[in-house]
Parts: C-alpha cells; structure tokens; sequence
C-alpha cells in the first residue's frame, strides 16, 4: 500500500495538530502513522505522519505545493514530504574492516531495509571480494593527501550519476572533507566506537583501555564539519572488566558498532530522523 | 567464620600462585575464595584471596610479618591483608541531595554491608534530618573559599579521631583538596554523574542534554588530584530519548548515580579493589 | 501551574485526535503533553492529554460531564480525567525485606513523587522501625490462614477511611484475595523478582540458579485474580555468571527490584499508565 | 604460538590448583590463561588452563597420558584437553531466516574465529544462495515425518565423513531427535528466540506479544532432550514498548538471536565452556 511520509517541525501554536490531521483525514487520507513531540524548551513542534494514497483525493504530485500553501507558510513549518515506493538509495564507503559492511548487506540483501545500494566505494581494495560476494559494483578511490579533494570530487560526479541520497560511512578510515558534507547535509551516517562525546577522534578503544573504564560504546551520528561532533543518532554500550585487552575491546566493540550503525541506518531509510540544531528527534 | 584477606600484586613469574596457595593449606587454613589474573600487557600478576583462620597455624598477628618475609620480598609484592572482623570505617560526606545517601543508609541499617559508618560529615545543613532518621551524627562544616583549608584539616581531625578508614562523597559539591586526598589514597570514593571521561566537571546532565547523547551514564571512582580522573571502579547507564528534559535526565541520573555508588562502596568494604596505574582490578 | 490530566482509549476513527484537541484549545486550555498511540492490530486509539486549567473557560468540575456528553458517547470512548492538585494515595503494605519501602520513602520524603502515603500495612512486625523513621502510621495485621479474609475486611476498612486510591505491595509476602482485587482494580501494583512469566510463584531466585540463565530480573504489575499475571508495567534484568550464588542473585535483586518497582510506581502516579486488555500502555 | 588448553572440574580438595599448575611450570611450559573457580555449594573445582607448548618437556601427545595418570586418577578429575592448533570443526544447520547465517559466516570470512565450516545443512533450499556466496558446501535434507529419523542417520553419516566436532542450529526449525543428541553431547548448540525459560515451544515472540512483556530476549543453549531445556550459554535482552508489533519483536528480536548466537558459539570455539550438571561454566 502506497504512503506519503511528512516530517516538520514548527514553533508550536494551538491547532496545528489538529489542522494538518484535519487535513489529511478530510481529503480521504488514512493516517497509519502519527507520531509528534514538543519541544517546551524551545517551543518547536516536531511531527511524523503517514497515510494512505490509495483514496487521498489530492494528487500524488500536489501534495507538496498544496502542503506548502496551506500550512507550512501559516505556521512557518520546515517540513519533508516523501513516498514510500520512492527508495532511498544509499552509498556505502568503507575501508578495511568488514563486519559493518556484511551487517548490512545481509539485510539488505535479505529484504529486511526498504532501500537501493547501488555501489560501494573504499579507499583501500581489501574488500572487493565482499562486494563480489553480493553483487554490488565496487570502486575503488585511494586517497592521499595530494588526491584527496580530487578524489572526492570523482566521488560525487559517481554518486550524483547514481543518484545517491545518502551516504554510510561504514568503518571508512578517512575524514570526509567540507565539499562533501556540504552536498550531503544531515545525510552522511558515521559510526564512532566509543560512546560519544567520550573518546573523540582517533584510537577510541586504546583511549578507553588506558583510562580504565568499565563500558565502552559506539555512537552513530550525521557528519558534520566538526570531527565526531554531529547530531547523535544511535548509541550503546557493552560494558567490559579489568581483564579485557585492546584486542577484546576491538572484538566486543565490533558487535556494538554494526548493530549501532544498522539501526541509525535503518531509522534515517524509514524516514523516522528529523535534525533540529544539531540534535535529532528520532521518531517511533 | 572469621577469615583473612590478601590482595596482592607482582610481577608475574611462574610458581607465585602454587606457592602461596600452598603456604595457606599447608598451615591448614581452608581457601574459600581465590580470583586471581594476571596482566599480560604488563606482565603484573593480581591475586585475592580469602581463608578461613580457625585452624590457621600461623596467628593471627603474625600473618602479615610472615607472608611479607617469605614472599612478598622475593616476588617483590605489593599486598594488603586484611580480616573480616575488622570492619572498616566509612565517613559519608554530602551536601544537598538526599538519594545516595538514602540508599546507603538503608543498606547500612538493613545489615547488608560489613561497615560502620560513624558520622556524617555535610557543607549545608540541609540534610541532617536525615542523618537523624538514621541515628548517625551530622557534622555541619560550612565551607568558604576563606575557610575551606581550615575547615578541612578540622574534618580530617574528626576523621582521624573516628578511626575512619574511607570516605564516601555522596553527592558532595566540593572538590576535595590535596591535602586531604593525600591522606586517604585511593580511599575517598566518588560519584560523579556522567559517564566517564565525557562530561568531566560541573553541570554534566546539562552537558548531555545539549549534545543530544541517547545514553546518560555514572561512574564511580576514587579521587584523585586531577579532577573526575581516578581509578573508576564502577559505570552504568540508562537510555535516554529526545524527549527528556534537563530534569528528566537528573531524575532517572539519580537512580543510576545511587546504585552505581553503593555498588562501588560494597566492592571497596568487601575489599575487592585492588588499584594498579590509575585502574582498578575488581575482584569477583 | 493547576492541570487536567485526561487519559482515553476508543475505536479508532478518523478525526477524533482533532476534535479532542480542537476542544481543549478552542476553550483556551493550553496543551502541554499530548502522546498517543494506535494497536492497528485491535484498531484501538489510545491519548493521554495534559493541558494547563487557568484560562481553561470550562469550569474545573464541568469537565468531565462536558467531555462525556460530546466525544465520550460520539466515539464509544472509555476515559479517565485527574488533576494535578489531587494527589493519589498510596498504602504500601510490607513483611520483612525493607529495600524496597526504603526506597520509596526516600523518593516520598524528597518530594521526588506527587503522591501522599498515610500509611504503611504489614503482616509481620520488622518494619515498624522503618515507619517510625518516616513518621508513617504503621498498622500490624497478622494474617492466618483463619483470619485472613477478616483481616483483610480490617485493611479495606482502614484504606477506605484514608481514602486510599491505589496500594503498592513492597515485598509483601502475602497473596491478595479476589475480594480487595476488585476492589482496587488495576490499583493494586507488584513487584515480582523475575522476569515474568518466568519464574512464577515463590523463590524465583533459587528456581533461576537452578535454571542456570545468565540473567535474573524483576518485574512490575497490576495485580490481578491470576498469581502473577496481570498486566506488566515495567521489567528490568541485570547479568549474572556461574559464580553467583543463590545469595547473590538475592542480593543482585534486591536492587532490580527497588528501581523497577519505584518506576512503575511513578508511572502510576503521574497517571501515564492505561491498562487494555491485560496490557499496559505507558505513556511517555 | 601453538598451546594447551586443559578444562577440568572434581571434587574441590586443598592442593589441587598447586599441583596442576606445578606441572606445567615444572615441564617448563608457560601458562598465558588460568582461570579458576569453586562452587562451594556443590564442592566442585573447574579450571581452565593454557600454556605454551614449545618448550613444555612432555610431548604434545603423550600429555593426555601423562595427566590422566598423575592427576585425574588422584582427584577424580574429568578433564578434557584440546590444543589450539586443532581447529574444531563446525556444522551449521539452517532452514529459511539468514540472519544467524550471515552473521556467523562473516565472522568466518573475516578470520575472527578459529574453527573449519566445511558444510551447511538445511531442511530448505531457501538458504543456499548463501551458502553459495560464501563458497560452503550446501547439503539438502527435506524433513517430513515419514522420513526424519532416516534423513537425520544420512546427515550423521555427512557429519562425521567431514569429521565435525560440535553443530551449531542457526535458527533451524526441526527438533533434533535423540539420537543425533546423543552423539553430540552439549555439542549442538541452539538459539531460542526468548529469554529462557519464558516461552518455551514454538512462536515465543507472538506469546511475548499476547502476555505484554516490556522486554524479550534471546537465548543460546546446548541441545539435550528435553526441548529448550538443555545449559544456557549465553543470554541478552532489548527493551520493547506497547507501539512494538508482533513484527517488531520479531526485527528487534533478530539482532539479539545473532549476536547471541554468536557470542555462544565463538565461547564454546574458544573452548570456554564447561557443562556440569544442565549448567554452564564460562570461563572469562
């Protein structure tokens, strides 16, 4: 059954809720989703909602431009508006370490994400032969820091030709650089291991063994400009003793950081992320 | 049943294990706890023990000498030996929450920890009807930026004169000073309400809130001269949601911060800690 | 700030969110909690709604006979209205074991909880010192076999005097019969040391260490005619290993127990708990 | 570095953790790994002891001979010895969900586990194509009444032309029978899908659904006879609300099941894991 999703947020005022439910169920729309917040801190309203097109009497094409008109300019609403047979279509990059990657190819390719993988990409051949394995068109771009910007460049030309709406940053060894988090706002999906705002930037898990602590995490987050500061989509936690090493924080963490990756990329392919301030509402 | 307690540590050769186990049944006492665990990265063995002294060839007063010159002089051990019927002497410090101290207090009264808690030392008055629910006297030391040096050596005094051998901050909103943790080396426990190393110092729930972390934490560890950078004994976490406020975190903090500090104090007065290089080893 | 606090659940329909909202802020009540939820597998549409009362421009004691007459009979709604500055009453009955008690006397003592507790009912007499402390009323009812339904008309009798509305059995070793069930329906909240439906009936603890899992938890609950199978509030587990023994999980409980039961109590008194079916919806 | 891995438990006796290590030391063998401990309610001793053999003056093969004479006699030990160069090897059975699969046969590839996979078993073809990904022999066995006891001898036979030392059921949906049990005790490890012992028995997140649980789990055992019922390996949970479907369970519950699976599985491959009387030990 074919559905529009539309997130917004909005300073919060009476009525809203009750005129853009209104309006949905009035044009014969059956909302199936409803899910919405206020921020009293802030005074936002935050909503998710999502009906049914089947009988809704406004065409597919008009319902943004008739949305737009009728309450978003009212009540100065930010707001997207998406279908459910339109696929996000997702790059993965990665480098060297796999388990990430096979977390979601796995579900991928077992149907589980409403999604298109058209292509991964790596700065480092390692993992062809699991791109191989599923069928997925790998490229190859090494990075150096001479190439760097260059690369990136021939990057984006690929996923522009792909149409790519966003990126998944699964274990990639490099910093993404300005140009291109600027073309994928709020749309690059990174995963740190350690829990966050602990242990930024490199070698977290040696961090968090020389400093004794008794968990260690893994964060999922948008890319942003500053390093590992980006509104926080997913986190967990494994907690550890005295007697594991470097290598079993590695060895545990890993399990952390595919399962954490996985789910931050699930609830953005859902739709269910709205970023406000560099924070995220993640919706139900 | 009365019993002895050993924690040692030592560079790792082989046969330390074999001979101290030995030098116990030997003289007849009946191990009834033995974790032991040795460091490979530094190669540093660490050993608790625990034996029943009923039967124990060797007096009770004589233990320590005995065990120092036959083995901790050829191994070069660091150890503490201890007895169960000399119950250590903990001093609760506090300010103006009540939650830790609470669950302490009912611990305490409910016979489950083998600890005396003579007194209950505060910078404000305001929670001395709960030492007085619980029949512990309430030391009022009001501290000023004038006073606090003063005042210190006027609580250490108090300390000394109760036999006191570990403090407790429960919740206590004054750094504690050189001077005083020089005294008490690794025995002044702590709570703070963040997990470790993120968010160190002042207002972390507040910290937390504006990052947009999905996990708030606590962490207990002993104080050090750097501030919220000692050994850290103990860590737990709850999740939390965009939809909690500054206050949602304090209060489910609240719950962590108590159990995460009971915990800590229970290993610390069943002598299950043993600190090596800013870590804590934390016996089963 | 004065509140109404309205909880509903209907057949869902199209427009009945707006048209309850639409009432609340067309009559100038300004809305600061609204969550709902709708089963699409019962198709049942569940609200929970807070608005402030000061402007509110139908009279406090109007409300409810104004809400049933226009939506509760249009929409076949069953609905509860509560406000803010009338407090729940909480009995909480006892035996032996003060974890429990003590921790909600802490939270009640704080004014962490918008509740009033006149008074404490046990079947055994250890507890009277933990009231005392409180300065809560104590009341002994020593149940027999014999006199266990008159006993219990005894307890009815005095919870009907203080105007009780809701009791909190805090390890209380005693099963509660049909006839103060029905009286208190869904009032009557319990905490279980397991992880329900696991483990049902007495010593859970000892049935898991014979079981031999990995985790023990504890449950929270509505009581209800079947031993330990009303509707759950609130669960929670904490990891155990071969070395626990039946005294550990006990003491490993007892601190599951106290958090799981004290945040199903909150949820109660904030009235955020809506119980369909022998299930319960928790609002957030 | 090839070593020894010894696992062991008997009657708990002063002197036996001092002799067995005496041994090794002795036949200058370097112990890496000794863990450790005794149930004192049953008076049992387990140990789990490493050492490296390249310089231990027994030979490899004679090892067994000699501490069964000089050790297990004495104390009436059962012992098992395995050495790290002798990779155990693992069957898995499977029939149509692929997430256990996948996720084991990634840690496979990637090299984290030391263990063969020569073959995968299914009672459905579903799941070949994964198989075929990871270049595994893939063999079907279609189970009906009429013909399980004869297609499970063929699979026996299978299993031991390629010398398969445990099997590992990836969500297989058949009950093993008794004599497949018996010829590989607490050697066929399983993944239920709910915390164990709640729902035991088919469709447990549907009974999880139906009871209102607040949290489901997953757990990892070793196969015996009575169904679901065998020693728990290893346990986990995720939180669950009112808004999770039944559907929902069953995605939440997928991550659980592997990871679960997994940590169970990569335990017993580490030979970690010593069964007494229907429950495990886990070495750390």
């Amino acid at each position: 059954m074919k559905t529009a999703q539309l997130l917004l947020h909005c300073p919060d005022k009476p009525g809203i809720l009750a005129e853009v439910t209104d309006f949905i169920t009035v044009n014969k729309g059956n909302i199936i989703y409803l899910d919405q917040y206020v921020d009293h801190a802030e005074n936002i309203f935050f909503m998710r909602l999502e009906w049914e097109l089947q009988d809704f009497l406004v065409p597919q094409e008009k319902i943004e431009d008739y949305f737009a008109t009728l309450y978003a300019q009212k009540y100065g609403m930010s707001f997207r508006l998406y279908f459910s047979d339109m696929k996000p279509r997702m790059a993965i990059f990665v480098s060297k370490m796999s388990h990430c990657l096979y977390d979601m190819l796995a579900r991928y390719t077992a149907g589980e994400w409403n999604v298109d993988i058209p292509l991964i990409i790596s700065n480092h051949p390692d993992l062809q032969h699991v791109a191989k394995r599923f069928d997925i068109p790998f490229y190859l771009f090494p990075i150096t820091k001479a190439n760097k910007e260059e690369q990136e460049r021939a990057e984006m030309e690929l996923l522009a030709k792909h149409n790519i709406t966003f990126i998944v940053l699964a274990r990639y060894m490099q910093v993404i650089s300005e140009q291109m988090i600027n073309v994928y706002p709020n749309r690059i999906i990174n995963i740190h291991h350690s829990f966050l705002p602990a242990f930024v930037g490199a070698k977290p898990y040696h961090a968090a063994y020389a400093r004794g602590v008794k968990i260690i995490g893994a964060t999922s987050h948008y890319v942003t400009t500053e390093l590992d500061a980006g509104p926080i989509i997913e986190q967990d936690i494994v907690r550890i003793t005295h007697k594991d090493t470097v290598q079993d924080l590695v060895s545990k963490g890993k399990d952390l950081e595919k399962i954490v990756l996985s789910r931050a990329v699930q609830k953005h392919i859902e739709r269910k992320v709205l970023v406000y301030k560099n924070k995220t509402v993640i919706f139900s």
